[in-house]
């Protein structure tokens, strides 16, 4: 059924911003590119140079204030920026020519736009997503030609042309899966049998309907990556960036956290969700459901292995199981409902979920004890006070601060609500500490020994991290006790 | 407003079962009220004597099979340890043969009932609630005049009669509060006033509407306690039974548990949870609500002082916080919901409890980490698989037994399940733990050094217990570490 | 597949308890089977005798009371009506020896539950329903060896015995049908090819799960020959009563109301609703859906042809189509919400009906006009007060009476409720007359000749009937002028 | 309270845009503007002059295509024609030079705000409803100074600036009302009794939050004449217009439709759902709950009284009850449902409105017969096919086309859906209709006698108007005939 050459492995591989800086980043992903393609098929996808989406969107700002010139001279820097990676990267005079078009061409069209913005001082979530598809657009462009001049035979696409259909959702579009696949394929594929590398530029997709540009949203351009990956049955995903892999801590307040060498495509999940520089969930999937695996290697350190994301069977025998990483997440809030309508109430839970539902407020953490009279539940700190107030008038529950709360462990009636807003998660995370004896214990006397009190603990049985919550302030100490005891040490 | 007698203490007495097992035991009861009647105002609830309720229940069994004679049988032993209880305890004639009467009366009445149920072979809850009436209106009439004999001046009373009115809730009858209230002030405080001792029928009430006889359901006595006390503002509520005190564990599976001397109604109610030999929840609420002190003492150890559960801020300066008891729940089942439906869709919780709320299962323990893509649940084991099946089937879970769950650490999709029914709950108890920095530490590396595995854990922020979840055939290990690591030593 | 003989016709015959009244009724019944019995094949059900069910409720009511010897003295005069029917019905000696020994035991059965229910003075649904099955075991027992003393082969079987299984709803079972089928062929095929007429009890049935027996609610009897002839392919169905068949109008009202020769299933599961004396629409299901055809006799009138329910598509050419007739429902209640709430609100009308869902009432008739700001609705008397006061409360609706409704045709807000609670909906009935112009028109003309205020009005576009809402006095002079209008001059 | 003087009557007078279409008929508002001004109080509502929403609507049309050129022809050609008023209606120069700096810097801003959207070639809803405002600030203005040329006191306001505080619903905002009523009082109140006349810019609002222009939405002006009018206690509303009136009958159908002189609000409202030249019931809202007549007036023929709108309790004796108008609704769809599950289902009604609830869809009609065995709904026809598709989807119903519809008046089973795609809603209209006998069966006598066929009829018991659904083909005939019989002849 696929048509690509199948004597030689099929990569996809996806540039972060940070491999596309400038012009010296520009060649050294040309070089890594040009390696490659000597012996395998390659899809390329592309984010925006450097900062380019970040400058796109202050020039937002500032024609949304009216202020034209000021939204003009950062597109300005953008421009030039662009235009030294085509003088310095392109070798091929006739390639130079075509990009120079391209960029003359699109950046008329930003310039308008921002005209546009400037004279209405507003924009719709369509017009934002049309502005911040040039980013991807440009150093796509720039990519295949810096390529196609170095001899490789190459295709420039926009995520649309590749094959990316979604619903209407500017601002975090959804493939329509099926058509997306079909079209991947049929674009895709007959490409790679004639010996030309697809450059597609992330991110960025059409919309099924009224095909306009559109954005996948937060890690949309690794997700055109495995969506790609998982439409052509690839054999390796590659995110290359600039980080050396995924580590076992945040390198800001670890030192020397280490380079995870293989996590599970769970592991995975789990860690970004504790901000470590990973994937997000979503963009997972594709690459999971296909069990294809997912490489995160540093362009500018190619000899390095990194880390490798994979289904958990095919995991070497010597990896380790336990923890592997210790995450934090500061800044959230924690809000804990107790009471006798909780008590045997078996609808109270499904009316908190109902207005937790309402809000949309994402839940990061949720306990509750055997004897079933309360509730906790973690979530962002901005989310706190709106879910403190719908749960105190939804649930009739007192004022925490009521001063009349005095024999029943401070409460008036049995219905009421505490939070605390100054507090932080820590997760010690890795597959297979299920199994592993002592694991919790270690953790919490690990912490204890610094005097750290622990508000709220969560663990699910299938779960790959044990979850707490303390103050803020404990947050640097904590981590740190737990990476030493458990990364270090082990 | 109160027309008690100020000048003395106002306490109610509630005698359980083991107190009026046989007629040493309700002059032992008896000697205790004489004494306190010398200088208190009294009210006194009884439940039925011994395993009288156990024996109606016998019989039940028996009539509904058509067993007539050995349901009379049974019945028969009944009526001979009520005859010797009026033989041995009730020393003035009149007093006698007022008894005899009413003996003579009620066991007619039951003879009918049994036939009744005998030739129908069936029986609907009203009548089981008639049938279960008659064993705490024949103890407690037989203990009034026990006392009056003794020379106090008694008044028995039915629950209906002392003026709890229910609701039509057969089996398990939930009293209209304000007009309960009423009743019982208008109809107790002038007796108390005229040196009267009412003597009530715990356990049973009357249907506000039809006026018929209704139980309370599990704990009933102790309710009619409480909710009397509550009424006419009591100073103090004594629940005399067999036993010491709350303790510190299960005493079968810890030999040297203690007495815990004082404890909060929450950390009573939270202890009751554990199965401890204490007070429902909801018979606690009434004295917590008016911050009346519940005292567990010994009938036939009356010189200890056993257990008062108070206010925790009227508790002794010198009493301890921290982890007081251990308990455990044996025979739960826990269940995990994992998946990519879950991440993102902040609606997943709102239907997980919306199912559980219709399917009318409590939820004992649960737990969520912080990506939002697992939620694990403890419920009673007879509910396990209900749950299983009706989330696979609303929630289009895989089979956790699906051959294909290969890539995604056993998953062919991201929404599955996965369950174990051989877990049990154990949990460190007291209030104050959170305050208490170290304390999860220990817990966890106290179990670990037997080398028991964690499945599960849930602390909430305001909760005074630390909850988690091992395989049953650690159970008894793991109880026993814990009560000698924070009870024994500390 | 089927085993029943191909050259007969097979019929399901029930005979209802006017056809069993006595014995000359029996004999009459038992002639017109003995006619049948000689060219098909046929299953008859029986219901009770006579008024048996109505004496066997009125003994459990003295029995509820204690008045045993009331409730055996209307007892006994059953037990001497179907003695009097074994005598003088049964030729054969060793036939009503059967059935003498038959009623000995029922009868003592009787005895021993009214007693017991006498001495409990209360029963469980499950007694309820077990008291009442003894009707249609007496009399199918007697019927069975009627026809077997004539001559006849036969077999006796109660409604489980032939193979109706049901759920456990004591008072309106639901068979569970794919067994009940199962077990009807497998029972009555082999008895039909033997050339054994199986005469089953009508009504009752068994519970699948405890095999106990139970009542398959109103209109039972007709259910299980409609269940029988649904699993055995019937060719017709024919239920035997006192009427010459299904009429035009209330013959209470209309004196000349004419028999209706042919009407479709949907026909006459509208006049159902409006107590023709005729089939539950639940009754006709199993028929309708399977197109078997239903015909209705008078057993003490067989010459005449009586009405035919059958398929639309098999009416004779010559049937009329358009107004066959014209029903009522007196004692019902209209309530109207009107308000600006309502106007823009697409939610409103599902709070309306999630209102009336969770108060579990009905709604006979219901419309909305085209502005959307009003919605009128017609239940049944008894539950007026309590939708009027839910509406009040969850909709926050004024107050109908208050005296501030000035400006707004007497509405100082534009949420309001108003309500009727003394007036009748009519109907006129008949398939076809949404095809046919000018019936509406020949509808209200007719009743406004009459000076008759119409209330309401509703007709839906697939509806076979207009119905309208008047004031209960004007019932009668409605009915018969639209009778006389349609039914007659037609 | 008020400061209004009290001497004077007050009136809140608006004039649509048919009244400022061009420099004659500005002038012909202002002679009417300056009669009442010499013995009233006078607030002044203006909408934009003629079609300028129509142009300013094109504009963007063309701009959002790129078609900056067309664009600016269209609003070029408004701009004369605002110079036009200005040159012709405002005879003093200082007020034609405050005019033209006026129509200057607004069409400026008019040029810039369609060229971002040229270059955008997209809009958000918050600019739609800032180029919409242009309009009424432009015609608004030009008012206020030809007033002043004329020697009234005027002060020109936006409608934010007047005090109309909104919601941030671009296109359809709500008033904030509790803010909106004191600011409308604190602002208006001086200058009227400073005998200043405020001239305010009808439809456009302020956001209460961000402080932006917003729109009312359809009938916007309207609403901002009522809402001024309850806030001040205005005496009477008038709507200037270029009709005499409400009207009979849709004068495009009927030549001979009548003025009606007094309707109530209430007919008001209905007479709107049908599409008569008349007021949003949203509109009516304010005046109806303070009892504030509001009259129609024809600007262009002010010798007529026009249609007052009223409390039904003021109206004269003499004024008609009864039919006073026929409306008709073409272009909708019928869907019947139909089948046991609705038989004895409640819960069926709440799911069905449910869904209806989730699509958004607003129900037009709705009827229920009374055996409750169907229900039928009106909706928009453009609504029709998704209401279809869900209803078969969530209610599994049959495919109404299915073959095999055969027995049961040719349904397989009895859940099916039916539905019409041509037809009409035509209503009956009056207050009191329901007090006058007969008037349903003239209604569909007359429709009869034209062979029209009735498909649904509804009629609540409060309501004041009789709805039918007939053929599409078949409006005029029945909207016709109605009319003739009930308008002309009456």
């Amino acid at each position: 059924m696929s048509q690509k050459k199948r004597e030689h492995k099929t990569y996809v591989m996806k540039f972060g911003g940070s491999s596309l800086a400038g012009p010296k980043e520009i060649l050294q992903t040309a070089s890594i590119i040009k390696k490659y393609a000597s012996d395998s098929n390659l899809v390329i996808v592309c984010s925006a140079m450097g900062d380019t989406t970040d400058h796109l969107l202050k020039a937002v700002e500032h024609a949304k204030k009216g202020e034209t010139n000021l939204a003009r001279a950062v597109i300005s820097k953008v421009h030039q920026g662009h235009m030294s990676a085509v003088s310095q990267c392109i070798s091929e005079q006739k390639y130079k020519d075509v990009c120079r078009d391209w960029l003359a061409e699109l950046f008329d069209e930003i310039d308008k736009v921002l005209l546009g913005i400037s004279l209405l001082r507003d924009l719709s979530p369509r017009s934002m997503d049309y502005i911040l598809s040039f980013g991807e657009r440009l150093a796509t462009f720039i990519v295949s030609n810096t390529l196609a001049s170095m001899g490789l035979k190459t295709k420039y696409l926009s995520g649309g042309e590749a094959g990316i259909m979604t619903d209407e959702s500017f601002g975090s579009a959804e493939p329509v899966l099926k058509i997306t696949n079909e079209k991947l394929r049929s674009k895709l594929l007959p490409l790679i049998a004639d010996g030309v590398i697809p450059v597609v530029a992330g991110y960025i997709a059409e919309t099924l309907e009224s095909h306009e540009f559109i954005t996948l949203g937060r890690g949309g351009s690794d997700y055109t990556a495995t969506l790609i990956a998982a439409a052509i049955d690839a054999d390796e995903i590659v995110l290359w960036t600039d980080v050396d892999g995924m580590l076992s801590a945040d390198p800001r307040i670890i030192k020397n956290a280490k380079i995870l060498e293989q996590v599970t495509y769970l592991e995975a999940m789990e860690m970004s969700a504790f901000g470590a520089k990973s994937m997000q969930p979503r963009a997972l999937e594709p690459a999971a459901r296909k069990g294809i695996a997912v490489r995160i290697r540093n362009t500018f350190n190619p000899s390095i292995a990194g880390t490798l994301i994979m289904s958990p069977n095919k995991i070497a025998n010597g990896a380790r199981s336990g923890v592997k990483a210790v995450g934090s997440i500061p800044n959230v809030g924690a809000v804990t409902i107790s009471g006798a309508s909780i008590v045997g109430s078996p609808g109270t839970a499904a009316k908190i979920f109902d207005i937790l539902k309402f809000l949309g407020v994402p839940i990061l953490m949720m306990s509750q004890s055997v004897s079933e009279n309360n509730v906790s539940l973690v979530v962002k700190r901005e989310h706190l006070h709106k879910v403190v107030k719908a749960f105190k008038k939804e649930l009739l529950l007192e004022d925490p601060d009521s001063s009349a709360r005095a024999n029943f462990d401070g409460r008036t009636n049995f219905n009421f609500l505490d939070y605390e807003d100054d507090v932080t998660i820590v997760a010690v995370l890795g597959r297979g500490m299920i199994g592993t004896p002592g694991i919790a214990g270690r953790v919490f006397s690990t912490v204890a020994k610094f005097g750290i009190n622990i508000r709220m603990i969560a663990q699910g049985s299938s779960e790959i991290n044990i979850s707490f919550v303390i103050k803020d302030k404990d947050r640097a100490k904590a981590v740190a006790a737990l990476h030493e005891e458990f990364v270090v040490k082990d």
